[in-house]
């Protein structure tokens, strides 16, 4: 029998810091906000990428605060669109946020939940995968996570272990057999080599009914302290979200629900993704080999080795002299200058820099 | 017998580009203007230098038009001090222009002739050893060079060979036997561990006569060029300067007196020199060594790794993860990173954005 199509909504996570982008990525111009890949920021390419398979009027947003004024002016969103968080509490509170919205605009919602912050090439095969994620998710009531067909044995990504088919009804889906934390590099060559597990893009697909039923069932302190906001109708007050979400406990949807309910499907898909988490992985996104640079704006004037990223914000021509496999971040009013393969560890520049009290460029 | 203390005029010779210092140094602002060790810029020490032993008005600087003004203001000479040449010709034809015009104001002067942009600490011990050379220069007539003892096995400078001591009335003084070109690694440890090399620091000491004789015998084209200029009395008109200079011939005074006349003595001396003429010497002189980074301005706020010499002209915080042995010279509209040791290659940056007509950054 064939069914209607569901009507999906979209809700972009911009909560996150990057701080491994630092300097080009600020607590006030976080990650989602940089043109990373091509003329766009990643937010504008994500709200995009919503926009394609959502309603009309079905592209959310949750934010803190501080990027607020910044995401309305970026996505064009209505103001009821934009989910400001009083605090920050991680991805469950943020996700069960948004199903509770949705719930209220729309009871027979899906829902999509996107990082603000990843590369998404091809939204047309995007789209598609999604639609059919959505039609799972309706017919089963699964939460359906979108997994990434590994190119390369990375270790910067969680795995998913695929388990038996999700059945005739649906076809291309799995039960998910297990979550795997991000591998080293002799586990990561084996789950390539052997199959049958998919890169974890943090792209859900599922019922605002049935992520909230999940929540109520592994995550009770955080369903409880939001239940308030279930009857708040179309109009949430910001006294009462700031009540509730004050009391809500800090967890990723990933521990908190993924990891532990037994209804997690997974629809393998076979485009390109990446989180551009670091300059490393923005580097591989982007071409850099040995021998092979790449410039994101700024302007590489002289690099006799090559494999290296320069990220010129202020347009100054940059020379490499004998250089090789190195990050360099011209930020303006600071400058990064980075092994690639020590990308992780930017953060330890940030965490010292904070600790010294400079705000100025953190 | 006791003689009274020669009248010494010093000409400082400012001609140099510094390319290698590049992108701190350019056209319009070559090295003798950069701070690179202490407050002072290169060519405010050397002036000190030259004050310190020089009668009074005698401080010369032979330069180019395009830096005769910046000159003026930091030296504070007077204009007719300032010996500006119409074209670049090299050293033999400063030396012989300076030397032409200081037999003008004093037929008995000893001339010092020292570049614009080294470096000495010391400059009581400079003064002392200049004033026993120009003793030796009036009584023998001879051109001597002061030769540093090497501390290191240096490749990047060129050494003198000590000849025969110069004699019972000039105690200190030896006969130059050769001078050597900057040497492979090999020869330069053995030129340390034999002794009797000393560095060719481009210094010179002799009477404005007999640098004048010698510069006849060996280099004719230049003295013929020049010899309009002989009789021009105290106001040299810039007309035939002009004529005069665009027709001598171009050659450092090295090859073509230095290396060619018999009259050539050297003055050893222990006092610390160095022409800073890279970033990897300047790197030395800052002592900056593996594990050891140095910032001259700008603030170093991370390196886990050490041995870097960031020049941070914007004052602009540098973090650096994972480098090591490496210069980040922050010059404000031009961004470098090279390794140290291939110090040397960076003229190839400038060569290359020439070629490329990159006026705005060289």
């Amino acid at each position: 029998m064939p069914t209607a199509a569901p009507r999906i909504h979209a809700v972009i996570l911009a909560g996150g810091a990057g701080e491994r982008f630092w300097p080009a990525s600020r607590s006030a111009i976080p990650k989602p906000f940089l043109r990373v890949v091509g003329n766009r920021t990643l937010l504008e390419a994500t709200t995009a990428r919503a926009r394609r398979v959502a309603t009309r009027s079905g592209v959310w947003v949750v934010c803190g605060a501080e990027h607020a004024r910044a995401i309305r002016a970026a996505t064009q969103l209505p103001p009821a669109r934009v989910l400001v968080e009083p605090v920050r509490r991680d991805t469950a509170a943020a996700v069960a946020l948004a199903a509770l919205r949705i719930e209220a605009a729309d009871p027979e919602a899906v829902m999509l939940v996107l990082p603000a912050d990843h590369h998404i090439p091809d939204v047309g095969a995007f789209a598609t995968d999604v639609r059919r994620a959505a039609v799972a998710a309706v017919a089963s009531g699964a939460l359906v996570t979108l997994g990434v067909a590994p190119t390369r044995p990375e270790t910067g990504y969680g795995y998913i272990q695929r388990g038996d088919a999700a059945g005739p009804d649906h076809p291309g889906l799995f039960r998910v057999r297990r979550f795997v934390e991000k591998p080293d590099p002799a586990r990561a060559r084996r789950y390539l080599r052997q199959g049958g597990y998919l890169w974890n893009a943090g792209i859900f697909v599922w019922t605002a009914r049935a992520i909230l039923a999940e929540i109520a069932r592994y995550m009770p302190e955080l369903s409880n302290a939001l239940e308030s906001l279930r009857n708040a109708g179309r109009r949430l007050s910001r006294t009462a979200l700031d009540a509730a979400y004050r009391s809500a406990p800090s967890a990723p949807i990933d521990t908190g629900v993924m990891e532990r309910s037994r209804r997690v499907w997974t629809l393998p898909v076979s485009w390109h993704w990446s989180d551009v988490g670091t300059w490393e992985s923005l580097a591989q996104e982007l071409g850099v080999a040995t021998g092979q640079s790449r410039a994101v704006a700024g302007e590489l004037v002289f690099d006799d080795r090559g494999g290296n990223l320069v990220w010129g914000q202020t347009g100054r021509p940059v020379a490499l002299v004998g250089i090789e496999g190195v990050a360099v971040i011209d930020a303006g009013d600071a400058l990064l200058v980075a092994r690639l393969d020590r990308s992780n560890d930017i953060r330890e520049v940030v965490k010292v820099l904070k600790a010294n009290g400079r705000s100025d460029v953190t």
